[in-house]
């Protein structure tokens, strides 16, 4: 397999979902330029990240093949398997992403949720059940979960972590504040909105100082 | 005000994330050896993320008062001055964000959202009114929306950042995975889950290889 980087990883699910939606248009060929005006992209970018994924190099005046691209894609992505997941902390956050129905065309298929509140254990949410937390270890292990979604309050998220992994979980998906310390082999990728939302803020203001003293 | 990198602007909501829950915990005073501890960051890191946003320099043996390190981060991220915002797409997604409740904590205040589907056009969705497109520029103009999250289908994206600017939003908050193109002085900050997962699953089939070649 090709080399690539972490910015190309990134790109080819903003490929595929642009591929996929071609696809129910009926689209059959597209190209790196067409790509590029439509994604806002380079051409030479777009060309570039398909060598890394595409088995064939496209016909000249005609493209590559929409379904030939996806089928690249997932293939690279390992979307082909889709990956059992859980919920951890049905707050409102855990529970806009029960609601979500995205995840699976990106490869992951979440099962079953945990929280501690009685309220809620034993009903469902977007289709998911929700089980107390003392049932967390047995369903990890018999139903061979492999991703943890974390969206538990930020004290609980280190020793929860430490847990899960003991269970099997080999992957945290952690939308808590908290930098999660886990052992070698074990994958943890963040997902902070308060910090994206920072950002976000920041910018405006420091665009608006611009515009003053202009 | 003193320099700071997008690193420390992306950690200054979780240290208020978790300055906020001492206080609701009674705690009147943290120092940064503890949130070291309880973040997984280096105390050398905090100590220095701190002296960005904090007025005073805490006291030996004490270390700085929780409600004063809230006070200044507040200060600092912009929270004392909600931002009104809407959202635009109503499909799983948008609606999973009008129903996360998190927001007005990061200084954001989402009004109202807008859609084309007449089945929901007049709902309420986690409390908040769902107008139809045609609605878009005089609301926009009227309420002084600053921000617009945008959670519609990728082809929609470059035509409706063009038309929400000219209404006089400054701020995108793309969860999209288009990549849009704005004119000087708009803000554009970009959320994608799909980008996310991938390097997840990826870091997990990476971590998969390694021990099998062990």
């Amino acid at each position: 397999m090709k080399k690539y980087s972490k910015n190309q990883l990134e790109r080819f699910p903003i490929y595929l979902k642009y591929l996929r939606e071609l696809r129910d248009q009926g689209v059959r060929h597209t190209s790196s330029p067409l790509m590029a005006e439509k994604l806002g992209y380079s051409q030479e970018l777009i060309r570039k990240d398909l060598q890394v994924v595409c088995r064939d190099s496209g016909t000249p005046k005609v493209g590559r093949g929409v379904m030939q691209m996806i089928d690249d894609i997932e293939t690279f992505l390992g979307y082909r398997k889709l990956i059992p997941a859980i919920v951890i902390g049905v707050g409102h956050l855990g529970g806009a992403l029960l609601n979500y129905k995205g995840f699976l065309d990106m490869g992951m298929h979440l099962e079953a949720a945990f929280d501690n509140d009685p309220r809620i254990v034993g009903t469902e949410i977007g289709g998911k059940k929700v089980f107390g937390m003392s049932m967390l270890g047995t369903y990890i292990r018999e139903k061979g979960i492999k991703i943890a979604v974390f969206t538990v309050p930020a004290e609980k998220a280190q020793l929860l972590a430490e847990q899960v992994v003991e269970y099997g979980v080999t992957a945290i998906w952690n939308w808590t504040p908290i930098s999660l310390k886990v052992k070698p082999g074990i994958v943890v990728e963040n997902v902070n909105l308060a910090s994206s939302l920072a950002k976000l803020c920041h910018k405006m203001a420091d665009s608006d100082r611009r515009s003053f003293t202009r």
